[in-house]
């Protein structure tokens, strides 16, 4: 499928709107998706509103296309909906805790991905923003999530207005494993690495952010220990206060 | 897109392989969904051999499809990979915390989902096993799943040997919230799952369990509150174990 084959990510998009009737079968389309005994724990939350994506931009660190994009889609894990169905069968939902939240999750992420194929299958471009669980908190109270949903994934999606090279992969044999995971040896992490290590953007990606290897890079600018360890007791919090953990 | 907008679970499978060049080269298309600073935190474990999915059915409550698929793939989340990279490069990894591990199952599954659209649209059939994140500590033992790797999805694969009908799903509207999150009114809940209730198989389906409602299957018999909250704590466990929770 030539559409995931040469799939990039897309972050300045042409100022056309994507209209709701293609948007909504977009989405219908997706939720075709496997899902936890049928029960479709999930929902989109679809941001057009000027306003709304200003005051969602702080959430998303205020990466540019989190405002300049026609649409921002919000996944969440949602619990709420099955459960207020259930109180109203006279079923007594037992869905606040960890496992459900991860049911919730493996089902909003799927239908994310199954979006974000059907979008560039048609043509639009789409940027995946892992902000979203770094700041789920202010999402959760821009967006008026109640308890029992906790956004997942943030898309913006629209046509593009760019065509950036398609980034580097690991080889594929440093990440299927026959039968039993096999450690990796320093050969072989060596061996996985090499490319992307010797790619000439990635050399002077080092050079500017002054590290002496690009792992350096990961570790001390963009994913700091001390920083995912902040975050991680944020979302901790917010899993407690959504109601997924007692 | 016909493969996403018809895909049904297949859970018979001919006898027929799936020759290893043709998986190889989906898991690697699949590959190109997005992926946090392009690091790639996931890998697979492919499950061919008879005994090894012996091993794995009972993590999978002995469902037939994990023994009678040609293959079984399991999607994990995977920092361990990264890590020695760090290591290796005077890089300090620090992601031994829970947003890390949130990392990587998105990453994970993304993946998944991109590897099952390509699957279907190559003819195979597929199933995805929920058990996966029931089960972690068993599936870890068997495929030998060292510190920051957890499986986070099961995919069973093979060409279908069956035509099952299409599951229904919710009416679309009931999924997405325009702008803000509209809390659901009860007559919102009467609306969106009035047709799921009216079908005759899940009218079936309540008198064979013997409930008053549908709801009560979910709450009483599949999904119980008790089950879950020990299937947390036993994930809680895995995720301490793996290292990703302190």
């Amino acid at each position: 499928m030539d559409s995931i084959k040469n799939r990039k990510t897309i972050r300045k998009y042409k100022l056309t709107d994507v209209p709701s009737e293609l948007l909504n079968s977009l989405l219908e389309e997706s939720f075709r998706a496997s899902t936890m005994g049928n029960l479709q724990l999930y929902s989109v939350v679809v941001t057009r509103d000027k306003s709304m994506k200003e005051k969602l931009a702080p959430a998303h660190f205020n990466q540019p296309m989190a405002t300049s994009a026609p649409v921002v889609l919000t996944f969440c894990a949602d619990f709420n909906r099955v459960s207020l169905w259930c109180r109203q069968r006279k079923a007594k939902p037992g869905y606040d805790n960890f496992l459900s939240f991860m049911n919730a999750v493996s089902d909003a992420l799927l239908v994310t991905q199954n979006f974000c194929t059907l979008a560039e299958e048609v043509g639009l471009g789409i940027c995946y923003l892992g902000t979203t669980i770094y700041n789920p908190d202010q999402i959760i109270d821009t967006l008026n999530l109640p308890e029992l949903v906790i956004p997942v994934a943030t898309i913006t999606v629209g046509y593009p207005d760019e065509n950036p090279d398609q980034p580097e992969r690991l080889p594929v044999c440093g990440l299927i494993h026959e039968e039993i995971y096999r450690q990796y040896t320093s050969e072989d992490i060596d061996r996985i690495y090499q490319e992307k290590e010797s790619m000439p953007e990635n050399k002077k990606f080092v050079e500017i952010n002054k590290t002496e290897t690009l792992a350096q890079i990961f570790t001390d600018i963009r994913y700091k220990k001390s920083d995912l360890e902040l975050m991680s007791d944020k979302f901790i919090g917010v899993l407690r206060k959504q109601g997924f953990f007692k």
